[in-house]
């Protein structure tokens, strides 16, 4: 059977990263362009096209399944990411219309999350899955859900946001308003948040955390300090784990998935953070869902998780 | 254009309802038979159907468009509500198959929750509506989901367990073995344990609710004392809706729907209840969804949520 192809499209506030993804989820040809160079909406999507028709030469395509892009605040109702405040493209615009006036195929546009959960479906850990749910870890917490397999994007387009649900009530300020967000707890900039409140509770504590400057503080340095064996570092994913594990298993309560995927930077560290992970996740389940869900680790690889999930959502139907 | 019947079959532990349900939401006949009084689940099905076929007769009916079952543990995908603790019918058994020996009609299976959910959206407030969310406040919590359209079931058919969700992490021991589960203090039950709680917390205090023997402390007690402007029960109600409000903001930052319905004996309270909820749900709600949602009360009667609830379930697909 002859292979086909599809665009993923990964377009961050600096890098733009274009892929040609062959349908067994390999990427066989990559382009880039610094997004932030770029103010007209218009002549931005105009040279993706150009990179696209440009790859496709290269391999001697005639056709693509369609282009699928994943951007900041990424609406797939509307086709737009207007609003991104990382973005210079403001006002309203449709991706679809703009890209169809120099390429005459389907577009879609979806969110980083979205984008990873059904990347995860269709080209990862989650072939042949039909509900899932991904978590990443980043700055913020993103989810993207996976029901009867279609993503879950609700009345407006902007469902599946479990990172600003509240596991903590009154807890910690996010920067949505409200507080006790579990991107509070389980982000990377949580855990760094964790990482100080710890240090100062434990002034007597002089390991290696306590060596680093505060602005230096990083979710990853915790997971090194972790994967020292370290005490407080280890601690500090304890805590995590267990917000995680348990927002983990409240997601199971609403859509009874076969899988809970974990990704992100803080996911790195392994089984520092992963272990107590496992563990709330076990002791927060509903019985119910116990021989039904496993808690997993994106297999995507890094460097190609955006791009594959961009494409991915061209699956969505 | 000529109306449709469906049949909506209520299985509670004592009584089962049968309706003759027109697709306007009008039950135009109805039956019941003692569900206790069975033990054999063939016996008791074929009795069903005899009233089924009762019904019909009675109208003129040649045909309808299916019967629809709520019952405990009643699961959609298997077709089946074996292991329900308070029915007397143990074993495997496959309801449409059992059915379809007595009449053959389509047959469809749920919960009381899902089915509550769906029965609104066929039926009831959320006419026209395709992603909501039902919170049915009685012994325990049960919530059913509509995304799309349709009801959210998951892997194993179970999903829709919000009563379960974690929203004090560590909080009150659950029947279902976790802590702080949304229905240890937002059921019926919850509520009479807050009232306990609090009852314990304030020695002086010497209004109406001081003078119910505890075993007499029910919600619709504390309702009663709330609307009479007891201000422990106001109080009592202003904690139960704080903790249900979040709940029910947290449920929209997974689906986005356009409603949340509550429904059940505690809602009858009215604003005493309601008020609270409101003010949290607002509070805790993530800002993208402010304008695309609404809190909303049953408009289902009592005596036909159920049977219509059953019925709607047939539409699901």
């Amino acid at each position: 059977m002859k292979n086909t192809y599809s665009i993923g499209v990964d377009i961050g506030g600096t890098n733009t990263d274009v892929g040609l993804v062959r349908d067994d989820g390999k990427i066989v040809a990559r382009r880039n362009i610094p997004t932030n160079k770029y103010f007209d909406i218009d002549v931005y999507l105009k040279e993706i096209t150009e990179l696209v028709k440009d790859m496709m030469k290269e391999y001697e395509l005639d056709t693509i399944d369609g282009i699928g892009i994943c951007a900041p605040n990424g609406n797939t109702y509307n086709c737009t990411f207007s609003g991104a405040t990382n973005l210079n493209f403001k006002g309203e615009f449709n991706v679809q219309e703009i890209v169809n006036k120099y390429m005459d195929v389907p577009v879609v546009v979806s969110n980083d999350a979205n984008a990873a959960a059904f990347g995860e479906m269709v080209y990862g850990g989650g072939r042949g899955m039909k509900h899932l749910i991904m978590f990443t870890l980043g700055t913020g917490v993103g989810t993207g859900i996976i029901i009867d397999g279609k993503l879950v994007l609700g009345a407006t387009g902007g469902a599946g946001e479990l990172g600003h649900s509240i596991v903590i009530p009154g807890g910690r300020q996010c920067g949505c308003g409200l507080k006790g967000c579990l991107e509070t707890y389980t982000s990377a900039t949580g855990i760094r948040r964790t990482a100080i409140e710890m240090l100062e509770k434990n002034p007597s504590y002089d390991g290696v955390l306590s060596k680093i400057p505060t602005e230096e503080l990083t979710s990853k340095a915790v997971g090194d300090a972790a994967n020292a064996g370290d005490p407080l570092a280890l601690k500090i994913f304890e805590e995590t784990g267990y917000i995680l594990g348990l927002a983990m298993a409240n997601a199971c309560s609403f859509s009874s998935p076969e899988a809970v995927f974990l990704m992100g930077g803080p996911v790195k560290a392994g089984d520092v953070l992963l272990n107590p992970v496992r563990k709330s996740f076990a002791e927060n389940l509903l019985f119910v869902y116990k021989d039904s869900v496993e808690m997993k680790v994106s297999e995507l690889p890094d460097n190609d998780a955006a791009i594959l999930g961009a494409a991915a959502v061209l699956k969505n139907n």
